[in-house]
Order: C-alpha cells, then sequence, then structure tokens
C-alpha cells in the first residue's frame, strides 16, 4: 500500500503514473472549460453548468494544493516553490473573487503540462532538444539581437519611403515596426504593405534579408541538432566499447 | 503464359508492372473526373459523358475488386484487409446509391497510389525517409504538444488583447485560435490580425516563437535524414569490405 | 592576334571572357528594354527611343548569331544546338513582324544566362549544388509526388467543408486546389479562406502537413549539401594523402 | 588609475567595458527617442522634452567624438575611419540645422551595435557565423543570381497570363516584380494575386519553385554550420592531442 507520498512524487509506479495523468487530464479539461466559456453565444444553462464544472475543478485542484503542501517537508518548500506558487495562482482567484479575467491566470498551470515530457518515454527526445539548445544558445541569442536591429532598420527605411503616402498605416517608426514584424516573418496579413515605388524596392531587400531569418534558426537548429545526435552516438560508443571503430 | 495471379500480385515482371501502371492510371482517371464534375457550369452533354465515364470506371474498379478477391488464399485475407475494404469502399456507393457526395469516398484510393512507391526504383528514398521518419519519431511527437500548448497560450493571449477592440473576429478562444494557426505557421490569410498596440506586441513574441514553429520540425527532417544517409553508408562500408575506413 | 573563333569560344582568355560578359550584359539591357516597354504610361520620345534601342540590340544579336553560325563546324551543329535555336527564336520576331507579344520570347534568352556559371570562380558551388541534386534527386521526386496528393487531398476536403458556405470561392475542386496551394506553402494571400468551423479545424490539420511540406525540400538541401561536402573533402583526402586522418 | 586612453579603447577591463556599455546604452535611448519623436499625436510638453533629450544626447555623442579623436594617434586616423565618419554623421545633422528627416542619419549609429558581439561572451559564436558565411559565400551568390533569374521570369509569365484580366494589379513587368517578389518569399499580402486559370497554375508553378528558394538558403546555412562546427571540433582536437581519435 503506497503512502500518499509516495502516490504524488513518484512518477516511475503505476499509481504515481495514474495520478500524473489524472492531474493533467483536469488541467486540459479545466483550460477547454475555460476556452468554452469565452463562446458568445452560449445559453444561461451551458453557463450554469460550466459554473458548476468551475467549482468542481477547482476543488480538485485545491485538494491536489493541499495534498502536495502535506507531504512537501518542510511544507513551505512546496508553498514557494515556483510550482507551488503557480498552483496557487491557479485557485486562489476562484476564493477571492467572482472576477472572470483572473481566470484566465489558469493558463499558467499549461507550465505543469510539460512534467508530461519528464515521462520516461520522451527522455531521449528531449534530452537531445536540450542539448541542442545549449549547442546553439549563443547563437540564438546572436541571432535575435541581429534580428532586432533588422526589424530596427527595415521599419526606419519603409517608414521613410512610405509615411508620406500612406500616412495612416506608416503613422509611426512604431507603426512601420509592426509591418516590419508581419513581412520579415514572412507572414503577410495584408493589412499593411508599400505602395510606392520605392517602398517596393526597400521590400524587395528587406525580404532577401527575411529568407536569412528564416533560414538562420532552421539552419542553428538543424546542425545542433546533428552534432547532439552525434555527440549521443559518441558517448554510446565510449559505454558500449567501441564496437564501431574498432576495425 | 503468367497466371491470373502473377499478373495482379507480382511487381517485378514486365506484364505485373503493366498492370499495376494501368490501375494506377484509372485511379488518376477517376479522381481527374470526379473534380471535373464538381465543375458549377457543366453542360448537360459533358455531365451525361461523365456519368458514363464513371460508371465505366466503377466497372473496371469492380472487375479489379473481383480479380483480387479470387486469387487471394483464403479470399478474406483480402475483403477484411485494409486495402480490401478501401477497394470497396471506392465502389460500392455507386451500386448503393447516385448520391454525390459519398463518392467522394474514392478519394481514400488514393491511398493506393503509394503501392506506387513500393515499385523498384524509389525504394532507396522511400527506405530513407522512413529511417529518417524512425529516428526523429520521438522528437516530432514532443514538437507537436510543444506547438498545441503554444498555439493555445497564443491564443489566451491574443484574446485578451483584442477581444475588447474586435468582438466579432476575436469572438472567443475558439476564434482565437484560428488566428494563432494562420500566424505562426505563417500563413497570414489577413482575415484577422491585431488592431491595438499590445495585441502587436504579443504578436511579435508569437511570431518570434513562429519561427521556432518552421524551424524544428525542419532542422528535425534535415538532422535526421542526414544521420540516415550516414547510417546507409556504414552499412554499405559493413558490407563491402570498409575500403574507405582501412587506413 | 586572337582569331574570332577564338573569341567566341574561348572562356579562359581575357578577350573570350570579355567577349562574354559583353553578350551577357546586352542580354540584360535587352530584358530590362522588354520590361521597360511594358509600362503603361510611356511617353511617345521614350517609345521611339526604346524602339531604335530594340533594333540595335536585336542587329548586335543578328551579328552574334551569325558569328557563331560562321566559327561552328560545321554551321548545322551551331543551327540545330538547342543555343543555336533559342538565339534563332530571340531574333526572327523582329524581322518576321512588329508583333509585340512575341518579342517576349527573348526571356528565352535568360537560359543563356546560366553560361555565366560555367566561367571558373562559381565551378566549386555550382558543383556541390549538382552533386547535393544527384544526391536527393529520388527524394525530390518522392517529395513532390506525395505534395501533389496532399494538395488533392487538402482541396476535395475543404471544398466538402466550404462549398455550401462560400459557393463563390469553393465552387468546385479545381477552385479548391487554388485555396490548397496557397495555403499548403504558406503563402496565404488572403482571396480565399475558409470561414466554417469544421474548414477551419481541417486547415489547422492542413497546415501542420504544410509544415511538413515546407521541411522536407530544406531537410533534403540540408542533408544533401552536407553528404556533397563531406563526399568533396574525402575526395581531397584521397587525392592529398590523408594527412587528416593520419593519426 | 587608468588613462582616457585605456577607458576608451580596452574592452577586457572592467572600466573599458562599463564605457562600452554605457555608449551602446545610449545609441539605443538615442534611436527610441528618435522612434517616439516620429508619433503623429505627441502633445508639445512630450515633443519639448524630447528635444532637449535630443540636445542633450548630442551632446554626450560630440563628448564621446572628441574623446575618440583625441586619443587617436594621429587624430586623423580616428576621424576618416569608417566609425569615425558614422559618428560625425550622427552629430553633425544636429549642429547644421533643426532639419528633422536629417536626424535619421542616426539609424546608421546601429553598426555600431555590432562591435557589442566583438564583447568576449559572443566570440566562439560570431566565429562560428563568419566561417559558416565564409565557407557558403559561393552558394549564397550562385543563390541569389538565380533567384533574380527566377523572380524576373515569374514576373514576365504572370504579366503575360494576368495582364489583359487585371490591367491595374499587373500595369507592367515591374508591377509583376513585385507580386513575384512576395508570392516567392510567401509573404503573400494579398494585394495583388492571380484571378485567371492560366495565372493561377503558372502561380503553382512558381510556388513550387518558391518552395525552393526557402529550402536552399536554410539548407546552406545548416550544411555550412555543420561543417563549421565540425571543423572547429577538428582544432581543437588538434589542439588538445586528439584524445577523441587516439582510441
Amino acid at each position: 500500500m503506497p503512502s500518499l507520498k509516495q502516490v504524488i512524487e513518484q512518477r516511475d509506479t503505476r499509481i504515481g503514473r495514474g495520478f500524473d495523468y489524472a492531474v493533467q487530464g483536469l488541467i486540459v479539461l479545466s483550460l477547454v472549460a475555460f476556452s468554452v466559456e469565452t463562446l458568445p453565444d452560449l445559453g444561461p444553462v451551458a453557463r450554469r453548468w460550466l459554473n458548476v464544472g468551475e467549482a468542481v475543478i477547482v476543488g480538485l485542484f485545491t485538494i491536489e494544493y493541499l495534498a502536495w503542501a502535506w507531504v512537501a517537508t518542510p511544507t513551505r518548500r512546496y508553498i514557494f516553490s515556483f510550482y507551488g506558487l503557480v498552483d496557487l495562482c491557479a485557485i486562489l482567484p476562484f476564493y477571492l473573487t467572482a472576477g472572470i479575467d483572473l481566470r484566465s491566470v489558469r493558463a499558467l498551470r499549461l507550465l505543469r503540462l510539460f512534467r508530461l515530457f519528464k515521462l520516461v518515454r520522451y527522455s531521449a527526445a528531449m534530452r537531445r532538444f536540450h542539448t541542442a539548445l545549449l549547442l546553439a544558445k549563443e547563437e540564438i541569442v546572436l541571432f535575435l539581437c541581429l534580428t532586432l536591429i533588422l526589424l530596427f532598420l527595415a521599419a526606419v527605411g519603409i517608414y521613410h519611403f512610405e509615411h508620406e503616402a500612406q500616412p495612416e498605416a506608416f503613422a509611426s517608426v512604431f507603426h512601420s515596426l509592426w509591418w516590419a514584424v508581419a513581412t520579415m516573418t514572412t507572414v503577410g496579413y495584408g493589412d499593411v504593405y508599400p505602395i510606392t515605388v520605392g517602398g517596393r524596392v526597400f521590400t524587395f531587400f528587406v525580404l532577401l534579408m527575411g529568407l536569412g531569418v528564416i533560414a538562420v534558426p532552421t539552419g542553428l537548429v538543424a546542425s545542433a541538432l546533428t552534432q547532439a545526435r552525434r555527440l549521443e552516438a559518441e558517448e554510446k560508443n565510449a559505454d558500449g566499447g567501441d564496437e564501431a571503430r574498432r576495425d
């Protein structure tokens, strides 16, 4: 007979995993309920049932919160931990007020879904992603800095070309930044676009750089993952006695 | 003189391959006919000819179906197999009813086009894709989970920023999800886009993550294909006597 | 004093390269003139000058054509070669008629720009691209087939979801194919997009596959180029005496 | 007590780095101020404060300029250097005139932000990018040439298909080039798109090539970065005594 502590904290036993899945399912359910509640044309009956479901879910979350606090030694180690605060944020609004907006804080509980990945099955893939991220960390920071500079330069440039022709859409550099973001990531909503010849030629060069903005992170991920796989293989070789190389 | 069984089931003889190509061509033809039939401004003559063609094609499919069932031992092995059921679905609606909608089930026969790839010529490429898919399977599942979470968070975020300013376009979290999908994949139809300052700044961060959403699967495919090629080369080396490494 | 033949056919001497560059420049010039001519609000003076320039350029092309025919032995080897026919197509329309449309055939001469790449400087990069293309040829064909099938399935699917709600935009499977093309390549013009709930959910899955449609060719190019570089390095090693590995 | 020269020119001491960060911060601040100034609905108070801040920032830049000129031996080596001219351009407009447009020259100072990357922390990532750029230089030039040719061919093609149906949007080959740019980079603003059947089929083929336009630079970056990492690892091995291979 496992203790409460074992049920909650262990992940490699059957009952511990069952508890984990139940909590994850509850989180997903509460998020679906939260989303349904935002639908504009809900009838009063549906709304009442959602309120009941809301109360039940918050009740279950409260029980889970208290259980975690109970098994933690000392208790405050859980309460002041990151997940402890997140869990508190997810239930507190319900008790304090009926404020609808605050309930969206529950989205924070999505962070707990990441615990899913700590389960055994996906540990290899997760570790590889993590290794790749560490390998490419500096390049990613560098890339983000360069992207921000390029975005700013693109915004200043298009502002000068289009401000007079479209004083509404390109009212300021900040308005132009919106265009730069939508263009460089190749989203292109179509709410703002250049109409002058100069602006279009400028956009051509911006888009050439935009190809780089898409190509570089992809290349980074690809090369980092490739190296992460190689490192993994070398480790395995080192562990297993180097059969592949002992020729 | 090859038997019926040989004609139908073999793929490496000339007559077997000819039979295969004929069936594939018939499938493509039936799909083209199906598409043409949806054209809104067809004259009555064209429509009559399409009906005749339809009857001929279904007749040929029926003959093929019976032939497969005939050569299979026992017969029910084909009838209850996946392709047997698909083949049945493709011809049954014609006999049961003249219902136009049901005929679209024929699209399922597209699955049979995959048999094309079993032909010898593309086996190496197909096997490499398959190896790459197996290598990257866990990462792909992980990536899909992360993408779903990001989509949900993006939808909740934009809902809070834009709901008041655009109560129609961002009526609920589900409406916002549509925006999130079109934005994160950088499609950007332009039917929904943020207009508030907060919503646009939020979109900027969503798009930065969106770059990752494009970069990661590409990187996965690239690194997995690179490794698949290396494994292939190593196998060849192991088979062929390791000339390349025996230095 | 180099002969006419040497000037025209050689590419590694200074005068031969000069002749090459002159012809390339003339081609670019004629294409710019062709583009300028399509401008709707040209004055009569500009139009007259363009006609003069046109005559001069065609005259020079004719001289070049005759020179190539002169130095070729036998003459008909050039005349019936691919480039000979292209060159003829580029000048013939001017002599036969004043037809404006036919002059666009000159765009074919763009093909001659490829000769630029045969120059020494870019031969290494060109050869690497070529190797990569050969390595990935089968995968590219396979990918194109899969993409076509996916496009068709996406078009049939969206037709069923949106046909009733938008009988104009999704009038037939062919109209839906246009949507499928613009969506799967993440262009998203915004002229056609789903508005029903079913159509949007379907679009979500189409876009997930669309990510693959972008990821796979990129991954193919990346892994093929990586292998092309490796093959190149191995060749160099084999030539140079394997310093790097002889440790 | 470090001399003025040491404070300004050194980057690996604490005070030198502090000076560097202060200048970078000032640059970012001046750019933010420049952007805020373009907002259309600023009150007169805000505008006055911006003018004051402008004067202060230019004053500080002037002091920095004089300090650099002071420590440089000889002085003209700084004044006529690239950064010296950039720095001059950033302060001169303020003294010459109150012209608002000229102040945008300050954007040039963004170039100085690149000095940030010379700091120690990111040197490895920067060097790797640089190596990758050198490795892929020829391919990038080749790719850009091919892209320009494809863009031109796409523009000529769509002009012929759509000119009659949409004489406004596809008024000339230059107008069509705008469509080609927005389509091939998959931005798809939605301001111009084909409506004829021929134009749409043509767009399909253009987009297939557009996939390549996205795939090739990504693949280039990925394979070049992969090789840059390998070269780095080999150098490290060569330096460190080849532990990894001496098995």
